[in-house]
């Protein structure tokens, strides 16, 4: 079966990793290149994007910030899933907070940007603190204002003055600040045929913005079930095929969607060794017709992204339950170079482990990793 | 890292899944063709093997039957592992035997067949019955004889006297037959600093010479004590670096070493998903330098080999605990193609599903499954 993935990071390597004992062959289209290459090797294929389009049986996609033209070319094959709709609802916040609105779950009360009136109604009619988010090609924290107080509000409309005029497209999506506990996502998969399987919930923790860490461990029920809820009415909307994952604000004991993401997502990367069947092969099985496999937990697992890293003390090998995963790319500063899965079979082994890392770890390039060591307990 | 494979088969292909994720980027030679190839895509790399050995850092192999040319050009660089010493050992019987003998393990009586008068020694010395193998080339039950009684010994000497006529090189190696309750199989790892992990035993069901089925289970410990003995004794008398494996028969509750394969084993496939870290895994931590990965058994876990078909039925993948893992051959009667996981939390859980898989599985492609349903219990 050979499937065309749009995006070549290491979302896409990973799915060739996945892919490859299924009998799944991956190629990658590059969108910076405008290149088709091998997901592990990089090395190019020799054929440009329409034939890989004719040459694929399924089209996905590793990132929603892919050109309109491009999402519409794979649309009309046929083959793409979870299709344009999806990707366009992950990768403009407009139609995602729309999508939001139309399933009726819960989402902080927002107003669409345009220019300085739109700027102003938004702080009158939503209060303050507010914050401004980027309706295009806003991740990782990128392209996001804070309005603490109104009296702020002449000097934070200047910057956003300015980046609207740098683009026509774009546009900024304001909220209501939401003073959450914690940082939830849940990542689940739906066949075309309606199946849904979902993973537990995991709790994340961001450092400037950028995920630093998850946990997945034995789940609350009352919230589990609110964000399966929530999770199925945003992918029966969408008739959405493959997985997709949601991230939650938690507000004393009940979920607020904060965004969705419609692909395989950094905060289901514990699944590679926490779960049966892995986020990777459950995109592949659900968008290729396979049945969908085992989403429950198998222990408790913890998922640390190595950022700007291409080196880790190599005694941390010796940790059991510790498994390395590097996406050979090349060091940047703050890039996503890899991830570090921890597992044990309980709680209390989990932490004793997590200890052990900690201590390994530089503190300088891994920050704050105290900070979840306290919620690795019963 | 880089690291070159001799041999591009399976074992390579799972080799390179398993150092993707450890940054170890591997080259696969194919003895066959005599070119490099990745071992995932088989694309051919455009180096000949001399370039290739200078390029990598590290030279292993995934198979034993390796031309003694090119075994010595990969000793004489320094980076072979586990060496020239081993893997000849594991392609030729007389090697392997003597190995054996100097390491004081036990094994069947043998002595080797080089023309009749040796022959008519064996049946005199060795009695009856007894079981001839080939020096050379000999696996998956190919090059073997069978002498049941004195007086089939004219008959039987005419085949092997053929045999022995068309090539010098070989020879033939005699052994008592033994009359075995079960057959096992250890694998574990040594790194190059002598120390030792060993996976838990499996017990191995063969059809035809060719392995079926391995279950990996809680063990008996002393049982487990005598494999991590002749483990021991014959990983440090070769001073081995990377994953041994050694298979056994057990006659009455003692071990009989039966033969040694120096390279990842198709009775080790188990631990993709049975154990933490995974014999593809654990040979290149070893060979690589890199702390040893934790061997202990996960869940219990049994592998099904998937003989001569490319196609099983898709309802196969819906049984949880189930991981297919193909090697993207073109199917060949007989050929090793691919070969399932099941694992489960119990063995009574793993029982259920192994009974649900039989059932949905052709019994003509998957003979004598049901001899190894009644071996998981408690």
């Amino acid at each position: 079966m050979k499937v065309l993935v749009l995006g070549a990071g290491q979302l896409a390597r990973m799915m060739a990793l996945a892919g490859a004992p299924l009998n799944i062959v991956i190629s990658a289209y590059d969108v910076n290149t405008d290149t088709i290459v091998h997901p592990l090797t990089l090395q190019k294929l020799g054929t440009g994007l329409s034939n890989a389009i004719a040459d694929a049986e399924v089209i996905t996609a590793e990132f929603e910030h892919i050109p309109l033209p491009i999402l519409e070319q794979c649309q009309q094959s046929g083959k793409f899933l979870p299709g344009s709709e999806a990707i366009q609802a992950g990768g403009d916040r407009r139609l995602e907070k729309a999508l939001l609105a139309r399933c009726g779950v819960a989402s902080a009360s927002y107003l669409v940007i345009n220019n300085e009136a739109d700027f102003k109604q938004a702080v009158s009619e939503l209060g303050s603190p507010l914050i401004f988010k980027s309706a295009l090609a806003g991740y990782d924290g990128k392209g996001q204002w804070r309005l603490k107080a109104p009296g702020q509000a002449d000097a934070v409309w200047q910057q956003m003055a300015d980046f609207l005029a740098a683009d026509a497209k774009q546009a900024i999506v304001a909220e209501q600040f939401i003073g959450f506990n914690r940082e939830l996502s849940l990542v689940g998969v739906r066949a075309g045929s309606g199946e849904v399987n979902v993973y537990p919930l995991t709790e994340n923790h961001h450092v400037n913005g950028v995920l630093s860490v998850s946990l997945a461990r034995p789940v609350n029920i009352m919230l589990q079930q609110q964000a399966e809820q929530m999770f199925a009415a945003i992918a029966d909307n969408l008739n959405y095929v493959g997985v997709l994952a949601i991230e939650f604000f938690e507000v004393d004991g009940k979920l607020l969607v904060n965004e969705i993401a419609p692909r395989v997502h950094n905060s289901g990367h514990w699944t590679q060794q926490g779960a049966d069947v892995c986020q990777f092969a459950n995109h592949l099985r659900a968008v290729t017709g396979m049945p969908l496999g085992n989403t429950e937990l198998l222990r408790p697992t913890l998922m640390i992204n190595i950022l700007g890293e291409d080196h880790v003390p190599a005694a941390i090998l010796s940790i059991a339950g510790l498994h390395l995963h590097w996406y050979g790319k090349q060091k940047r500063p703050g890039r996503k170079m890899g991830h570090i899965n921890l597992s044990a079979d309980s709680l209390a082994e989990l932490k004793a482990r997590f200890a052990r890392l900690i201590d390994l770890l530089p503190e300088a390039a891994f920050p704050e990793l105290e900070q979840m060591l306290g919620r690795v307990s019963d």
